[in-house]
């Protein structure tokens, strides 16, 4: 790939049918956008699904997480607005989109994670009327940042849910190479800072998972 | 499949790996249907995906009513409330997990869909915390009842977001057998009942799209 590529240049969705020149030109750009983000339907990520034997994509996920959101928003340990906090869910991994997911343990890939995710941002959002590209990178920012309560607990729920799928796998994820009980402990607890109830519940089916021998005991990777 | 029968003598998912007993009961609950409804993400509608070549699935559709939701709000002709609005799309499918997606163009399986459909809600709301089943069900019936003008612009979501992912297939499932434009037309027009606006761009692509012989013309089936 030439570094100099964006992925503008590689063309949109919606050139494949463009839409008809009469549309109105605010509405044709959000319409732009909802065909773009379609792609988030064929993004994968490491977690298995307990209803059916392949990896989830990310739509699924952050249908899955709005839902946690609107069912487990009681044990927030701070009041959370829930409809904001389903926006927060619904959008948070648009930019994988353009900068491809990167896996909770994979140390190398997570490097330039911050780099990829800011200018796939600036392309995707770009392609909305300015005031929702600004409203939607708003709500991606906030995600990112963690500082409000609930931004806190999506991300919160984002841990939550593979623990969930990877309990229902008997393991999943956390048998992956270089993996240990400790490195997913270590990397679940942002669930406590935003809800000591989900994080004590997340933490019995971790130390339950290990002791039936789903994840590996030991040091966590450097 | 004896008729007798109910999905929850089928089992659970969870039945396959119980969570542990210790876990508080009402958050046992909330878990169990957080996994029933994982099963969203296998049930197949007919519309394909734009950025790949198969169908797209529940979880998938739910998440893009979401988006569309969130962006396209101000499309309403009457005032609603968007974390509403998003929380009927959520669920708006959930009971298809029991009852099975009706194609939008099947008048067969339409006839009996109703009856299905109220038992698949009675079995599965039933798995959350009275209070929670209470609520999930109330916004099931409001968007079936399409009395709210949240419902109704839920359910112009529902008729327009295929209609894009058609019009990206250049055609779809306004090929299937037995399908016209005027059909597609009158199964649309409830679009019109949330939005002028949309409504009028969702006409302008299925004329558009007959002109360019994507659809069949003629009377729609009876």
């Amino acid at each position: 790939m030439d570094d100099s590529s964006t992925n503008l240049d590689r063309g949109l969705l919606v050139d494949r049918t463009p839409f008809p020149e009469k549309l109105d030109e605010r509405l044709r750009k959000q319409f732009t956008f909802l065909i773009e983000v379609d792609q988030l339907k064929a993004i994968l990520r490491q977690s298995p699904l307990a209803c059916v034997e392949r990896r989830e994509n990310d739509a699924e996920h952050s249908w899955h997480l709005a839902m946690m959101v609107a069912l487990l928003a009681e044990y927030s340990d701070e009041p959370i607005d829930v409809g904001h906090t389903v926006q927060l869910v619904l959008v948070h991994d648009l930019v994988e989109i353009y900068a491809g997911d990167t896996p909770l343990y994979d140390g190398v890939a997570e490097a330039d994670q911050q780099g990829r995710e800011q200018a796939a941002a600036d392309e995707l959002f770009a392609l909305l009327p300015d005031d929702q590209a600004l409203a939607v990178r708003a709500l991606w920012d906030e995600f990112e940042a963690r500082r409000t309560p609930e931004a806190r607990f999506a991300k919160a729920m984002d841990r939550l849910q593979p623990l969930l799928l990877n309990w229902m796998a008997r393991g999943g994820t956390w048998q992956a190479p270089g993996v240990t009980a400790d490195h997913v402990r270590s990397r679940k607890a942002v669930i406590g800072d935003a809800s000591t109830a989900l994080w004590e519940a997340g933490r019995c089916l971790i130390d339950e998972g290990q002791k039936r021998g789903w994840s590996r005991s030991g040091e966590p990777p450097q």
